[in-house]
């Protein structure tokens, strides 16, 4: 038997949302719940894979078969496409598997011609309706199918208004509706050098290769890269024969959510439009009525429609949207969809499902967009507010929220300046040396980078608002303002940014802060019940610890020792440390920094108490420690010197040592040399993680005697029983992990000996190169636990450069080769295979191996359930994303029963 | 049974290798064939081994099977270990299972003790042979056991040859050397706080101990690392029966090749020394007789040891090396080994060990070091005067040969001065702007780098004399000079280059050409026979085609389009195509690059003729092309300033250009700002490879257009079916490679109907990301060969860049943590897990898939051992390497039998 690419609707079920779409799936079961919906069928998603894979034709067959399902829908209505006396007229609509509102095209009233129109203008004795059906379906048409840009018809029927002396649409007579169409149809053939078709089997088919068409229209694919929709599912396409809202005062169209969509609010919430089309609502030309007033124009009608929608709320189990439409007093359901709702509502409506009966908490879980929880965690502006302001420029959405706040353009300014109201940061791009900065800000917003830059990821750790890449902006530091789009703001000034949109704003916006609903702590309750992962925090200041723990965070996945080096009291010693050109001067600057170390651990122990926490060696390259600048090195070499004092004396008393300025110069010269030398080509792929260990043993000593020292002093201190995991990064090989764990051991152990205190700890290693994963049975044999750092690994799988890869992924996405950023969504069929290979060798080989990930991914929805399906135990995110992942691996672990 | 540590010499045989090291295997086959070899036992590799997993402890066990050993010896010889009447004297020695000469520690006249030294001068009636073997056993005992350094037992000798007026060794009296016997064991318990031991047990035990932990004394592991020897081996311990040459004038000691491991000639070669101990023969201080000579002094003696030579050759099949010693006029056999030999002996000596019908033709193969092939196919110093020559510095041997040539300091110089006779380069690094220089010059010498670094990779590609990373080299190219340890080098004068060992010498030293013998020939012809691996190279020229294929390669498999790039008539072009700002800009440059790349292709074609011929398209980041000097840029400007003429107009007559110097400054600017939004973080992982191909197709085009047109053109003119093989590289997804392969036909079908010519062409692509080797089924669907290139699927493995990892890689050396360069020696059990995993994953989709390898790693032995047991069908190499890789391939198929 051939395939079947059509399907009436009285031949489909909700059940075929795959091949029928989801329009066209509900269009069907709304048929078989015995609802009036206008009679059509269903070209099939595969129908489009087919469009495609023939080189974007319609197989004569499915062509064939699409005819033979227009006469029967003609036998069906009695009606018949291009008759004069019984017009069969019919919408042609986009319809995907998962909605993607106004992403596609749809073509109404198609099976008009002029003598139809003239024909339908008597009978119905509505000429001007007839009219204006006719010049909208040539203007959709042109548009839609053969892409004539319709500001061309918008000015047509400005110049007719001017003429006329009218302002309204609807103040057009049919007359000129009329003389409109025919210049519409002189204009497409300006264009495209074709006659308007007139026959309706040809227009039919051209609406459909249309919509297959807009499958891959650019907004579709930016929509499904945002919304993780595959390319390759397609969309089907529902014929269906018209109903018109435009026909009389007694006729209109609507939409309406059974519960409101902005706060869950279980009543009937919804526009209607008396005498209009639904495009009308959409276009927002005619101001709608709210629903509720229906009922007391055309009352049976409105109960009528109530009931509809109660049946089909108690149907889907969900909150609905629906499209209607009433002609002549008759009412007609033209779609039925799960409504889309803020992360508020979706709260809220969960849980009122569930205390209604009508679905199970698994069910309600399953209804809630994990990664929309993250607008609820922080402010966000004041509705009315927001509507009335108008962006300035756009730049990229890096971390949710909304700040407003005094301009800066330095870190230290922003310090300096925090106390005396909020601050936000504005700068080219930021470097860790910004941190301070960014710490007290209300909001950082960036010229140039995307979701991975520094900017973004910092901020997103930190739960700070955060726009990056806004390219109309120009800092100009010197002068200690910036312009965009034509304005100058000055230092001091205020402006506004919307982390969850990219927006950015002059002046101030008021905001709402977040604040965690009752719904919220009871799905993440539910969520606790059914989840088999366990959610840790990517966590490096005991106040970030404070803050997962809130969120429910069960330890922490990541602390990385290095993050809080750049504070003003540390970095001299860091700096000194790096500098060192032996093993001692190494050693005297790690003792300075070793009570620093120290106290971050005290600190964070403290918090987390009897959790777990894995603390990950150095990881950074180290010239990312080191001054730039000529004036900042001098200061350094100028602090360096007395570790040359002896030297100097030497110089001095041989009489070689005139002046103290030839003294800095030759220290100046020094350092800067050794700068100079820890150059790398490709640092990423250069001198850190336990390579630094390797060539300097001394940091491992020094960051383990910190940890243990810590735990023994919290454990002193509180009675717990500390148990700290110790986490070696960058390793590639089974005989490095050993050398780097002795150096851990061998510290750790002695320490603990002479404490007289009794102490576990844990030592393991990031799983990040690729060669660790594919060799996971030789390292698990010394790792005691494995996590998948997930950003390094991507990098090394694809041999992309997060630094870098922002400059040419755009036109991956473009070209279809990438879906989605790797960065931010696991690629679970390469990145995935290795982790899942280095899963299942390192358990080979250690049963009882502790195994997470704790790279950007952990926050992902898609890639907390391959972490799930892969069977780790934990992910690790950042705390404000733990809601996010805890919801996601519940999500999962429902999906998987 | 409880394992067994040590064998009597009598208990083993030559199959033992592995057990017993090199030395006792031999020892033990000469003892069972009945040859006069003083008894004696082995302690086993595992004895070693076992050692260092117990924390460099003996075990008590096998201390005492040691123990046990010992009483068995002294019941064979009937002597006793300390005994003043007939005490038993020991020698100690290493032997590793493969030979490592001169690399670990050995011990003679163990045993001896002040009382014991008394006797025994007093029974042998020769005191100063007594007293030298106690002052030499002290020396070595302090120097190996307790590392008390060689220096200050050199002085005390030097002392007593002042006090006593005397010049040398041999003059110095049985109570002088009683004396310094005295001085030693002073100087032993200053420096050990303790007396030297005198019980000859705790002796051994201290010896054995120190034998072990030579097996990871730095010039051991060095000596590993060269030469491909596992550092978990091991080294076997011999204690034997010490026989003294010293002992009269009827005594000596000699060392012997049955052939002359120099020119492979049939005769005995060697030397004998009257009245000395072996390391006297070593020491070098008194001069040798030849071995011939043997034969006058003892006619017996030496016709007892030619008849044993001649055995034991006959026995092993192969040339051996023997060490002997006479005591009063009696043979023993100390050693046997199979001899040393240089590349041009080996091959001389493998045809006649075939011709004389000792070996087959296939074990004669697996007798020659394939790598030492190298130094046959290069020019080398003459011998002489390499002796007579001082190095004045040391680097690294990057390629080798050797050099003679005028210093200049530029690439042009070099161009400039070629004329006028050799050309030695020399600057700090070379860049790819250098390429004209470098081909002019007989030597390439650079002050940084290594072994992957530009000028490394370049010199052994096309066969010139390289020395890279020479440290003492300070070139001051504004001055035209250079300063080497002391000595300064003007431009012009002479210096020379040894490539195979990284001396670097100032003036002239003659050299001899390199000359492929018919031993060569021979050997080459069957490797042929054998080999199932095909041998391909690295060509970017036809030249270098031409220099292959006189090698014997079978085709080339990597040709990099870009390598020309660089020319002076090229360089332009190819900065505009990379500076354009848009597709119709960039194809202008494009169209201007087509007819030199065609001409490229037309002539590798010419000389490759039927071979099949693999080309890569345009590969490394852009910016490698592009000016860095503010001069060049502002030229470049200048170049392309005809692109902007359309606008000048504009801006001249709107009167807004006032002069040129205004002009040239924005377009110097305007360049500038380009060149800066090209620099990368990490352009290892940056926008390269067939990336660059996705954001400009237009490139692909030009390229694929190039190779069609290029070889239907020959085709026409020689009637010969030219095939190309158009290579995609830096694939990492499947619709990536479709994309860019769709570029790649589309063009090229195209010009083939267009051209009425019948010619086929394959697409293929490089497995260089671990994603693709990972999904290498998925790519396998689309590419109709692979070619991995294994240097950065090395390094995205590992995650080391090679551009960086010289700088931290000499520790994992150091500390065991690699045991050679992956860069230089395929990493097998990494890396290649995923060349396997590519292999098995492409074939599964594609059984008749074509796989071949082109990195660094194709010219070497172990890694073309690894693609043979994989199923690879081919590796490439660089021109000079073919004939390794062909012995290799040989090796590895008789080897796998």
């Amino acid at each position: 038997m051939p395939k079947k690419y059509v399907y009436l609707f009285s031949e489909g079920n909700e059940s075929m949302r795959n091949l029928l779409g989801g329009k066209g799936a509900n269009l069907a079961e709304m048929t078989n719940l015995g609802m009036p919906v206008p009679n059509g069928f269903t070209i099939t998603t595969e129908a489009c894979t087919r469009y495609y894979d023939d080189g974007e034709k319609i197989a004569p067959e499915i062509e064939e078969e699409i005819l033979r399902y227009l006469d029967e829908l003609e036998r069906i209505t009695g009606k018949k496409f291009g008759d004069e006396e019984n017009p069969l007229l019919v919408s042609v609509r986009s319809g995907a598997r998962a909605s993607m509102p106004g992403m596609m095209d749809t073509i109404l009233n198609l099976g008009l011609s002029e003598r139809v129109t003239a024909v339908m203008a008597q009978k119905s004795g509505n000429p001007r309706w007839a009219y204006d059906c006719y010049r909208r379906f040539i203007q959709m048409y042109s548009d839609v199918v053969m892409e004539v840009g319709k500001e061309y018809f918008e000015a047509l029927i400005a110049a007719m208004k001017l003429s006329r002396g009218v302002e309204q649409d609807v103040d057009l007579t049919a007359d000129d509706l009329k003389e409109l169409a025919g210049q519409f149809k002189a204009e497409y053939k300006a264009k495209t050098g074709s006659d308007f078709p007139t026959e309706p089997k040809d227009q039919l088919l051209g609406a459909v290769r249309a919509v297959f068409r807009s499958w891959n229209n650019s907004r579709a694919i930016v929509y499904r890269r945002e919304n993780d929709i595959p390319g390759s599912w397609g969309t089907a396409v529902n014929v269906q024969s018209m109903v018109f809202g435009n026909m009389s005062e007694s006729s209109g169209t609507g939409v309406a959510f059974t519960r409101d969509p902005a706060t869950g609010a279980r009543k009937l919430y919804g526009d209607y439009l008396q005498n209009a089309q639904g495009e009308d609502v959409v276009a927002g030309i005619r101001t709608p009525q709210p629903i509720d007033q229906l009922g007391e124009i055309m009352p049976d009608v409105y109960k009528e429609f109530v009931a509809i929608a109660d049946k089909l709320e108690q149907h889907y189990r969900d909150m609905q949207d629906m499209e209607f439409t009433i002609e002549n007093g008759k009412l007609f359901m033209l779609q039925t969809r799960n409504g889309k709702r803020t992360p508020f509502a979706a709260l809220k409506i969960a849980v009122a499902l569930v205390n209604e009966g009508m679905c199970t908490k698994e069910e309600a879980l399953l209804k809630i967009e994990a990664r929309a929880l993250d607008a609820l965690l922080h402010p966000i502006f004041e509705e009315k507010a927001l509507k009335a302001a108008k962006p300035i420029g756009k730049g990229i959405d890096a971390s949710p929220g909304a700040a407003t706040g005094h301009v800066y353009f330095t870190a230290e300014d922003a310090v300096a300046h925090a106390p005396d109201g909020p601050v936000l940061l504005v700068r080219t791009q930021t470097s860790p040396e910004d941190l301070a900065g960014m710490y007290v800000a209300q909001g950082i917003l960036t010229a140039v980078g995307g979701k991975a830059s520094h900017a973004a990821v910092v901020a997103r750790g930190a739960g700070i608002c955060c726009v990056v890449g806004c390219n109309d902006l120009i800092i100009r530091e010197s002068e200690r303002n910036l312009y965009i789009n034509g304005v100058t703001v000055r230092e001091g000034e205020f402006m506004s940014i919307d982390g969850s949109t990219g927006n950015v704003y002059i002046g101030t916006i008021p905001t709402v802060d977040a604040s965690i609903s009752d719904d919220f702590s009871i799905i993440m309750g539910w969520a606790d019940e059914v989840r088999r992962l366990k959610i840790r925090t990517n966590a490096d200041t005991p106040h970030d610890a404070e803050v997962a723990l809130k969120f429910g965070a069960e330890g922490i996945g990541l602390t990385r020792t290095e993050h809080m080096f750049f504070d003003d009291d540390r970095i001299p010693a860091i700096r000194e440390m790096i500098v060192s050109k032996t093993a001692e001067q190494r050693k005297v600057a790690l003792a300075k920094i070793l009570p620093f170390q120290r106290d971050d651990f005290i600190g964070i122990f403290r918090v987390m108490r009897e959790k777990p926490v894995t603390i990950r060696l150095l990881d950074p390259p180290l010239h990312e420690f080191l001054p730039t600048k000529e004036e900042d090195i001098r200061a350094l070499a100028v602090e360096m010197s007395p570790l040359y004092d002896g030297l100097r004396k030497t110089l001095t008393d041989n009489g070689l040592l005139v002046s103290n300025d030839v003294w800095e110069r030759l220290l100046y010269e020094n350092l800067n040399a050794t700068i100079d030398s820890l150059h790398e080509e490709n640092p990423m792929m250069g001198h850190r993680g336990c390579r630094l260990d390797v060539s300097y043993p001394e940091i491992a000593e020094m960051q383990s005697r910190a940890i243990i020292e810590a735990a023994i002093a919290v454990k002193k201190e509180t009675g717990i029983d500390i148990v700290p995991e110790i986490m070696i990064p960058l390793v590639c090989e089974l005989k490095e992990l050993k050398y780097v764990k002795n150096l851990v051991t061998g510290t750790a152990d002695a320490i603990i000996a002479e404490s007289g205190v009794d102490l576990k700890y844990h030592v393991g290693t990031m799983i990040e190169i690729p060669r660790a994963a594919l060799l996971a049975d030789e390292i698990a044999t010394e790792a005691e636990f494995f996590s998948f750092g997930t950003n390094d690994l991507t990098q090394m799988t694809f041999g992309f450069s997060r630094d870098d890869a922002g400059k040419f992924l755009p036109e991956y996405y473009d070209k279809k080769i990438l879906e989605s950023d790797p960065f931010q969504r696991l690629d679970q069929s390469g990145v995935g295979k290795l982790v899942e290979l280095g899963v299942s060798l390192g358990r080979s080989v250690r049963p009882d191996l502790k195994v997470g990930i704790c790279g950007e991914h952990g926050g992902d929805p898609s890639s907390v359930e391959f972490c799930h399906r892969t069977g780790l135990d934990y992910v690790s995110c950042s705390p404000f994303r733990v809601p996010i992942a805890k919801l996601a691996a519940a999500q999962a672990a429902i999906k998987s029963k």
